[in-house]
């Protein structure tokens, strides 16, 4: 069938759409969502439909095509393009298997990756295979043909160092950025470690965004190599590199839901650590209130998968269980964050000490795993280094490869307003809530305001009086603060007990 | 938030869209998917966004809206509106909860089906509910939950009779066209039968392509309603009258997987027959190569799943398990099938008698069912009503009501050009292919050609000699016949044995 061009200008930055009016679409008997194979001259491409129920949109012997199919095709406004039905994707038979329970093989993962990754699912059919992940769980050899799937579908890393480290922490810890204290030290010992993080998304702040007060983090990929390759480590965000591109478009669907299955979990995690080459990897699962994991025995479950496709992944693996029931290092919110990690790595009397001691903790696992320190010498090896100051260098090496904006804490900004938020009666802190800090620190500002965010004067343990300062808030609007004062009087994050 | 509004003059026919720009989306923390509310003065809409990634399109500060929004906001192009995260429909926890395997209670499915009438879910989250619904088979209560939320979410139709007979047939058997024949039958002999069919998917012709060969079946629910009222009968497109509206909305997302789970099938028949105010139904299952249910096994499974749902909707219910194996009626397409119906109706020497055999014997179960016959006296009184001719008077009496155009089958056109498909040995006819039948009448041109099609020679079980017409092609183009005729060879879709 041949059909008129109507440039619809907008892009849809995933699958090809092309509109069709009813009556050519009963005229070719497509439905919603079907595929057609449209071709102007030699051009050609295959575009998933959309339908109009109205008349005047786009007209019968009209096709309205959205912008990606318009620049491929070279199609000006007008333009005569013949359409044909297009075969459906190969890999939808087998989400539809694994639906309704069998298992894949892996040429059948790697047939469905592939086609999320170049964009030839529609987000229906990405559903499904999500909705089929999260009832029907993926087991170990799934997960491993997943995770080479999301490898072998994006960019990789090609470093010269026979080993390389990298870390990853599972989250729902409040503040924690543990990481940037980590790669100082492992890179300041002679490792190299190539680490990519993530932004916020229901925290106040992600490492990336924290990471980003101090100095630049997107990175292309071939820059990012060369700043690992001259100092051992980097800080990068990892959302711009297309490394494991297939990763991020699964992850789009689940959102509405708040779903992340276990499979889905572990393999987008250690797909981004193959894809930069890691061959040692350490991952931190904090447990307690408000984590991602919750329970220790939820833990030791999701340890084992990591463990067992770490191996078929050729990555040695150490996964640590951590106590995440209180927000770790003081500050909460990107600049409030990065001022603890400079504090910290500087060895000041501001240092958030559980900050510092955590590193310590993963900087020397990271040692003992990679062999560079002798089993149970990991950890003096990483004190040494940070307290005498390598790591704070290392760091600062790092920032300025990195375009530093900031290397001084007293240069970091903070917000305008603030206000404390004291104890209402004296007594033991029994609990800081993650959740309600996290929440407290986004009615701030943060991490979009990244200098919005709160300090907390207290953690779990401590005495205090009543009209103590709890925490302080920070926010650039008299509005915002108000707000997050309101939150803290109904949320009560901290918790004393009498 | 205030946004500049961008008129991108796109009809979406779901629910309501509205596109920012990535930073924007960034400063009011949304994700693809989420929900904004959006007021121009008085008026408000709430609209699932799409971000855009690049710069040229909704730029920062606009936001682009399509027409669903843009008229109900009144709004014009370069207008301001207001913009506010919108939270997120209740019904998205109750489909995580049946993804994750719980049981949906009857508020809960409610809650869902009426937010999937009304618009307010995503493609994504309808098939998140569709997915959970395929892999966590429902329970007889949650169909019957289903099934009365999907009847309270749309209209119904009330008549003035207290006995109102309805049938449905699961499907898969080519032509079949029973419909047509028990409808004028069962009015025949005083009952209240208000007959809503559906168009054909993957077959040849459905019984709504095949009546409006003779007449309109697009109506109105009020005119609808007055046919009944006047003749006992209709035989209308169930398509146009919002009669269980969200039952649409679901199978649009099934189609992309070809996925129909039982409880979601037996919800979409029981609700549509509730819907028009059905007492009495009658069920028919075929089995057999290539048919729906396929086994007996399996069709009575559905059958106990029909018979325990009808009762919880107040529904008296048979279900009868007929032979599939074969096309029943000789004619394949709308016309073709419309001239069966005919001949069968006028008692003419080219009645189709496994039609009209099936017909009374539809009928008769029907009769006895509403107690309109005494227990197995349906069936004679069926035969008598056929054979008399007062069913088909009955029939030409509902056709001008719906704006008959043609009563007698000679005035029945066909399409232009036909050839015969023969045997190429003789012997004894062992199968009819349903699939193959349907399949080569498509590519003649049916249903969208509704002169197109195929004609029967043969059934299972007759003797043909090598070089005897097994059936003839129809079509209205010399290529696609050469394209059906080429396709009977290859498929074969009569088998004889020698």
């Amino acid at each position: 069938m041949n059909l008129r061009v109507r440039d619809l200008s907008i892009c849809t930055g995933s699958i090809s759409i092309a509109i069709l009016n009813t009556a050519d679409a009963a005229k070719l008997d497509l439905h919603y969502a079907d595929r057609i194979l449209i071709r102007k001259g030699s051009a050609k491409i295959v575009a998933s439909i959309d339908i109009t129920t109205t008349s005047e949109f786009v007209l019968p012997g009209e096709i309205g095509l959205f912008e990606e199919v318009y620049k491929k095709l070279a199609a000006k406004d007008g333009d005569i393009v013949e359409v044909h039905l297009a075969e459906k994707p190969k890999s939808l038979v087998f989400i539809r298997q694994k639906l309704m329970g069998e298992r894949l093989s892996p040429e059948q993962m790697k047939c469905i990756v592939d086609d999320i990754a170049n964009d030839r699912l529609t987000d229906i059919e990405i559903t499904y295979f999500v909705a089929a992940c999260s009832t029907q769980e993926l087991d170990s050899n799934e997960i491993v043909s997943l995770a080479k799937a999301m490898v072998n579908t994006g960019k990789v890393l090609k470093l010269k160092s026979k080993i390389v480290a990298d870390k990853h922490c599972i989250g729902g810890v409040a503040a924690n950025r543990t990481t940037m204290v980590v790669v100082p030290i492992v890179a300041a010992a002679g490792l190299t470690i190539p680490k990519t993080s993530s932004r916020a998304i229901t925290s106040a702040a992600g490492t990336a965004d924290t990471v980003e007060v101090l100095c630049d983090v997107t990175l292309s990929l071939e820059k990012m190599k060369q700043v690992v390759e001259e100092h051992g480590g980097c800080l990068v965000w990892g959302g711009s590199m297309d490394l494991a591109p297939a990763d991020d478009k699964i992850i789009r669907v689940e959102h509405p839901l708040s779903l992340d299955p276990i499979g889905q979990l572990v393999a987008s995690i250690l797909s981004k650590k193959k894809a930069v080459g890691a061959t040692h990897v350490l991952v931190d699962i904090p447990v307690g209130r408000g984590t991602k994991a919750g329970t220790r025995s939820k833990a030791l479950v999701l340890k084992r998968k990591f463990e067992k496709v770490s191996k078929a992944l050729n990555m040695k693996i150490k996964v640590v269980i951590t106590d995440g029931s209180q927000p770790i290092g003081n500050g909460v919110g990107p600049a409030l964050e990065a001022r603890d990690v400079l504090w910290t790595l500087q060895n000041s009397k501001h240092s958030a000490l559980d900050l510092k001691e955590k590193a310590i903790f993963m900087a020397g696992e990271m040692l003992d795993l990679t062999g560079r320190t002798r089993k149970g010498n990991g950890h003096r090896l990483a004190r040494q280094l940070l307290e005498n100051g390598t790591a704070y260098l290392k760091f600062i090496d790092i920032l300025r490869a990195q375009g530093a904006k900031v290397i001084y804490p007293e240069q970091i900004e903070l917000a305008a307003f603030s206000e404390d938020y004291k104890a209402i009666s004296g007594g033991r802190v029994i609990h800081v809530d993650n959740g309600h800090i996290n929440k407290i620190a986004r009615i701030a500002g943060s991490p979009l305001d990244y200098k919005a965010g709160l300090y907390l004067h207290v953690h779990k343990g401590a005495n205090v009086k009543k009209g103590q300062k709890l925490l302080t808030v920070y926010s650039d609007s008299k509005e915002k603060l108000d707000f997050a004062i309101t939150a803290c009087k109904s949320l009560m994050p901290v918790t004393v007990s009498r």
